[in-house]
């Protein structure tokens, strides 16, 4: 690449001359010289270079993004919303793959911060955030997703999430409403602060509904592979299927999950939704596209990227803005997966 | 954050003590003093600029990554598999969504240069490159996905490919295997490279095959949404079961365009693989839980993630490397959306 002192021989001045051209310092510039500069600049593809300007600030026009997988589409329409909304700002976003490990969230941390990043968001809603907090003592503005403060804890993170718990609220109201009375909520066992508080909203929902609440948890291998909730919700058909209760519904902790469900229903014989309701949670475009096309809990996501991008720009700006937590209310899809529960009683009528 | 200033002021050394300790300039340095300033810099959480040295370098250790859309699950995977191996190297992946807009692609690369990122992988496969000649003649180490050189110019960007023409050829005699006679070809009608190459290995296999062949192109919007393809295929469900020449079997352009195309032939009550068969291009996780799961051509995803940011390494290390070209060898991923060709003939015999 070709630097400023390129840019001044092949202009003929010194290199100073081009560093005020670089800076608007041309008012007691010859216009030929300026023509010369400009020309040169021009001919060598010259940029100046941000490291500079970066090393005077100690900031870089740079967003941090941490997501357990880009390979997961929830998280990839996440991270499109947020490079999208960063651009506004004329900033860009540096992104890590951190399969949710504290340490590599915190690796990542220190790397950005070392190439002047002043500002994360980090979406992996681990309930210990303790990782996070001496990064964000130490002045880094930092973004919470799915996450929220701890009570009478003073946050040093802004924290934006959609309320998961009225989410699953709409999902059982939904399910209540076709007629289903035992409804079950299939999770992960690994439990993060989304996860704990989706499955206190269902609980508290069948309750207030008079309803049968059964949860359905599965294992998932640590390494966060981008199939594995899908894997998982396939999995947990023939527990569904054979579960005593006979539960006539499944609410999935999220879209993939409630996509490997429906699948995995399909090879028990079971069909949705004569045989099985299915709702969702996420709002993947995807979904849209399986058979049946799946009823879900929308997140408004482009709102959820856009308060995190704004929050961070805010208070990159206005230092002494005082970290604050934003909840946005989810909405329910209906798609194609719900119906009626079967009439006729018992596992055998479920069955092709 | 504290900068080096802080740190001296806290140790009550000088700054250009610190920056010794910082350049490891610490022989003549007594232990009481180093010890002082590790502590400090402890303390204060201090982590040296990276912009300071790539102020000196002109280089950040940082790798461009242009996609269309990380919100499409085929480039969410294979950004994933690229700063996965960008990783190993110690450099962090800045992302860009572009649309596939070249006047876009241009203007991340300008950004990214003026950042200090010297590799860039460009994920686009649009026929028309020279947007990104300019910045390849002026040292930028790029590395075109999916793309090739034209015949008789030197390359001046690597070309990283999964052979398009070869993976058409599998799915055409896949399709032969299984009896099918007459099969469609199903892609969108803007053209990129790859597209190109699939469309023309496709008439060569069919024609090698002795079989009839036919193109259906459907018209998509410009903005490359990420459920684009998908609705695509989900268009073209009815042109393909409607088409005089009565093809039986279907080859989508990519994964997405096929999930797309089977809830579209669903629709209309057109059973996959029982009334037509559908093969798709890709092999994402995804294809695995569709209702049937997808037969497809799996393209080796890492394999070429690895070689694009190990060229990248390479050349940056070794300027003088000369720009290559790389392909690799699809395989079939036998799932379950091929099946015989419905015996009795007809369009009646495929409505349910």
């Amino acid at each position: 690449m070709s630097t400023i002192t390129d840019v001044a021989r092949m202009a003929g001045v010194s290199v100073s001359t081009v560093s005020n051209v670089l800076n608007g310092r041309t008012g007691r510039m010859g216009e030929a010289t300026l023509a010369r500069v400009e020309k040169a600049m021009s001919q060598l593809g010259y940029r100046p270079n941000l490291a500079a300007r970066q090393l005077k600030t100690g900031e870089a026009s740079m967003i941090g993004l941490l997501v357990p997988s880009l390979g997961n589409p929830s998280y990839g329409m996440l991270a499109r919303e947020i490079e999208a909304e960063s651009r506004r700002y004329g900033f860009r976003v540096i992104v890590g793959n951190t399969n949710r490990d504290p340490q590599h969230e915190r690796a990542f941390i220190d790397d950005m911060t070392a190439q002047g990043v002043r500002g994360v968001i980090v979406i992996s809603s681990l309930a210990d955030e303790s990782h996070l907090e001496a990064p964000a003592r130490q002045g880094l503005v930092a973004v919470s997703y799915d996450s929220h403060s701890r009570r009478n804890v003073r946050p040093i993170l802004d924290y934006v999430s959609a309320d998961n718990a009225a989410g699953v609220r709409l999902a059982v109201g939904h399910l209540a409403e076709a007629g289903h009375r035992t409804v079950a909520f299939l999770t992960p066992k690994i439990w993060t602060f989304s996860r704990a508080e989706k499955r206190k909203g269902f609980l508290a929902a069948i309750r207030d509904g008079g309803l049968k609440g059964v949860v359905i948890e599965g294992a998932v291998a640590s390494n966060y592979a981008d199939a594995e909730m899908a894997e998982l919700g396939q999995g947990l058909a023939e527990p569904f299927a054979r579960h005593a209760d006979r539960p006539t519904a499944a609410i999935a902790i999220n879209d993939m999950m409630a996509i490997g469900l429906i699948s995995g229903l399909e090879r028990l014989g079971i069909r949705v939704p004569s045989d099985a309701s299915v709702v969702g949670m996420d709002g993947i475009p995807l979904g849209a596209f399986t058979a049946p096309p799946l009823t879900t809990v929308r997140l408004p996501l482009r709102e959820l990227a856009r308060t995190m991008v704004d929050r961070i720009m805010l208070r990159l700006k206005q230092p002494g803005t005082e970290p604050a937590e934003f909840r946005f209310a989810p909405s329910m899809l209906v798609r194609g997966s719900v119906a009626p529960p079967p009439k006729v009683p018992g596992r055998g009528a479920r069955r092709k």
